[in-house]
């Protein structure tokens, strides 16, 4: 399989049937083995703070930890030999979060949002990818830091 | 005001007027100055993998937000002199997260969660909690730390 | 071999020739599959802030980083079958920190300091641990997070 | 006084001043508003495994707090209106990191090494910097996030 066609697979299956990510309205519009990004749109029920209007603390991790995982997952998948639907579930499969850090430098707001993600260390065991969040203004919300087993 | 009566009100309108505490099922059972608790049941729509059937990593890293935050609050009100509700909102309105770091480390399976939350950290400035996440059978799922401006 | 005669035989190894903890007077005081402990004494040349006298934050990072990579090498080498010089040596090479998170509760001060770490996370790839920081007096100088590969 | 001038003093101050920074051969070499840059040697007592022959976790962590914290001085004191020694003193008087994360992505092999730092999060009460560790081959061994209190 090429590569570019797996990962508009993955894209359409994380897209449509992560049911959290679906709920959050999360849609990955870009998968690399270098970068992703996931955008959304503000929606009532983001809001962690209905005085202010901003996003939850916990959306804002929830997509940067979810567009490191992208990113890693891609990276992941390109080095496999000839990968094929097997190989991929197999790697995929122990494939999760261990720690992240999320450093919020301005309140959630906006009407859309990009997340992205790039891969800082590629290892046999442990990656490691940077996050931001910024608003449709360009405003940068938020830096992410995520450490995955792989 | 009481201190038990202002803890009782503040947690009635969070557990009711957040939108993504609601949306989440989140429910503050304990906010003391030293110790917060929240519960939650397990909903499909909080899976993060469809073929493991756990919890997503965001919605373990909105719960441990939310818990360390309950504790924080509930010590910031609790040093209020003669505390009324605009001195309160006052208080709450300087309030957001600056960082939080989730360490994951189990999966997050379960039928039902408690996250709580004890302060590390009292200042003027700012102040820290840690945080646990642990299933209905005491796994203990992840642990969190928060620090906070006050 | 006994593994209390290995931990010894390490600890002994560790407290007198790793130059960088012979400068900054750390002891290696206990060592056991599940809990470490490091001391060490003030000394001037550890100051960060010399109005304040207290200890560099980098002394607090140093000795979390590694009371936490020795209860988490305990834990290895406790894992072995039937343990022999080579096979302690393999385990032990591919050992280092992924990430650490240092939390700075109060200033360091304090005539003599006390780092202890506990493992909360064992596995095959990864292990993670917890580490606080104390001086004489009992106070809670820092507490830290520390993640490994194993 | 003139920022630059105040600049020059405090990084002569603090090369030749602090104890734990001339231990460990750390030399402030920029310092600006929004960038700072530390340079340091490698001398065997830095070594924390001496199989390997690379820098002690600790002393990477020591560089990034230091490296962070010189940045955020000096934008602290470029802030102030007619800075003067008191005004300086009282500033600086406050300051201190509250929390510390380190990722460490290559073994820190080398001949000579640089950290940087770079401002993220301007504020009153509270400042965060992302910091860098390079060798001279270029090679980057560690990423930081400090967050400060100011």
């Amino acid at each position: 399989m090429e590569k570019q066609f797996i990962f508009e697979q993955i894209t359409e299956m994380w897209n449509n049937h992560i049911p959290f990510n679906s709920l959050l309205g999360f849609t990955i519009t870009q998968m690399t083995e270098e970068y992703a990004e996931i955008q959304f749109d503000w929606q009532d029920k983001l809001m962690g703070n209905p005085i202010q209007k901003i996003l939850h603390g916990g959306v804002t991790a929830s997509v940067l930890d979810m567009v490191g995982g992208v990113v890693i997952s891609a990276n992941l998948i390109g080095r496999i030999n000839k990968p094929d639907k097997k190989k991929i579930a197999d790697k995929l499969s122990k494939f999760c979060t261990i720690d992240l850090r999320t450093d919020y430098l301005r309140p959630g707001k906006g009407k859309s949002f990009v997340a992205t993600a790039r891969i800082i260390r590629h290892g046999s065991k442990v990656a490691v990818a940077r996050m931001e969040l910024h608003n449709e203004k360009g405003e940068h919300i938020a830096f992410g830091t995520g450490t995955y087993m792989v």
